[in-house]
């Protein structure tokens, strides 16, 4: 297969090293990934500024491209420009999980809903760890989930958010197929004091809210692995079924 | 109504401007928006770097907030500090319609989805002209919107998506309640050559390849405010069932 890789944490993070080792014996593997960390940037895309591309190597050997953009600037680069037509794009391995809310103020995902949205299958691959990360079972899993599942993607033009547990592969209870959670974040922000007594903020959010089973923040935290398959529709149909009903805005008029 | 006010093109630009002018006469009215231009930002949120936050003023008189993130930073540093609860929170109003694929990659649809996560009820206006824009009837339909529908839209904590054509009032076919539509849009990167001749791109985007009626994209088209509902779940459900149905993962071992 021919694989774009990308990612939201940089062209020199280790997940995206997990990842092209994983892949690069068999498939035919291409990195186009953000120069710098581009974590929660949502589906932000460049269009008031220029966008950079610069060609990075290991050793003596080719690596990617670094562009100088979010990870959905960079899949449209890679498709358009760089690469062109690739089987499949794989985002990640993201630091750190990309459930429930989290999914929308996500850049691996968004790379991935990028190539579904341009018509290309895409995998978001995410590990629900932040310190000491290893990212060695989580590139085998994908691996081995493209060799047997690779076929049944592109026929579908599948885009799947996956998160991974970071436990001993023994203990991960397996697969479950599960819902984005749309249960709150409980969030804050933290109000401190700058060296010249100027006021700042960082932004916080501490757990989600979820309690339902068929989500994936609740598989995710009972030690599955979980898959949402992801669409870019934004339209609430449930709504517009109301408002029509309703015919609540038919005889305005000004 | 405590209404908050939010954008993505800065706190000093005009739609903004259309809106307080057109709001602040009936209602108590509150601006928390970008210090800067912040556009194609989709969702993004800002974790890495710290938020700060000026009061901004017109002459003698307190204008709002600018907060040196993005337009889903201002809602909820709005919500949870600045502010507190609103009834109502509209961002806009933007320069250029917010239809179809560029909703997700929409600073002010996204300030309106954030206010439906955190549980408000949330407008995005827009208007599809770029340049000599007139804002002054999108602000009158704003206040009139709201004086016919306010209870409506807060009984039920619509998110609405709202795009006004930019003709001459009496042109305006009338409300259209549509879809998004999630047609390719016609995309291009331009390469070109810096004064030290090293490449750059930029990013365009032309037009929408939609052909559908109950779409945002062709109802704006042909003269109608078009109102779209908005939702925050990206999980494909079609695809859910068809995953679970073909019980496709549920052997997989590795």
């Amino acid at each position: 297969m021919k694989i774009l890789l990308t990612n939201d944490d940089g062209i020199y993070a280790d997940g995206l090293c997990a990842l092209y080792n994983a892949l690069a014996g068999e498939h035919e593997v291409y990195i186009v990934a953000p120069e710098a960390e581009k974590s929660a940037v949502g589906h932000a895309i460049t269009i008031h500024y220029p966008l950079r591309v610069r060609e990075i190597r290991r050793g003596k050997f080719f690596w990617g491209y670094a562009v100088s953009g979010t990870p959905a600037d960079c899949v449209k680069l890679a498709l358009y420009e760089l690469i062109g037509p690739v089987d499949l794009v794989i985002s990640g391995i993201n630091r750190g999980a990309n459930v429930g809310i989290n999914v929308l103020y996500s850049g691996t995902v968004s790379a991935a809903t990028e190539a579904k949205i341009l018509g290309y299958p895409g995998l978001a691959i995410s590990i629900d760890a932040y310190e000491n990360v290893d990212f060695c079972f989580a590139g085998y899993f994908v691996y081995s989930f493209i060799k047997n599942y690779g076929d049944f993607i592109l026929r579908n033009v599948l885009c799947l958010n996956i998160n991974i547990p970071h436990l001993n592969p023994h203990l991960i209870k397996g697969i479950k197929i599960v819902r984005q959670s749309t249960a709150k974040l409980k969030e804050f922000f933290e109000k401190r004091l700058d060296l010249h007594g100027k006021v700042y903020y960082w932004q916080g959010a501490e757990e989600h809210t979820e309690t339902m089973e068929d989500t994936d923040v609740i598989a995710l935290k009972n030690g599955y692995i979980t898959i949402t398959p992801i669409q870019f529709d934004l339209s609430s149909y449930r709504e517009l079924d109301l408002l029509k009903k309703e015919r609540i805005f038919e005889n305005f008029s000004l």
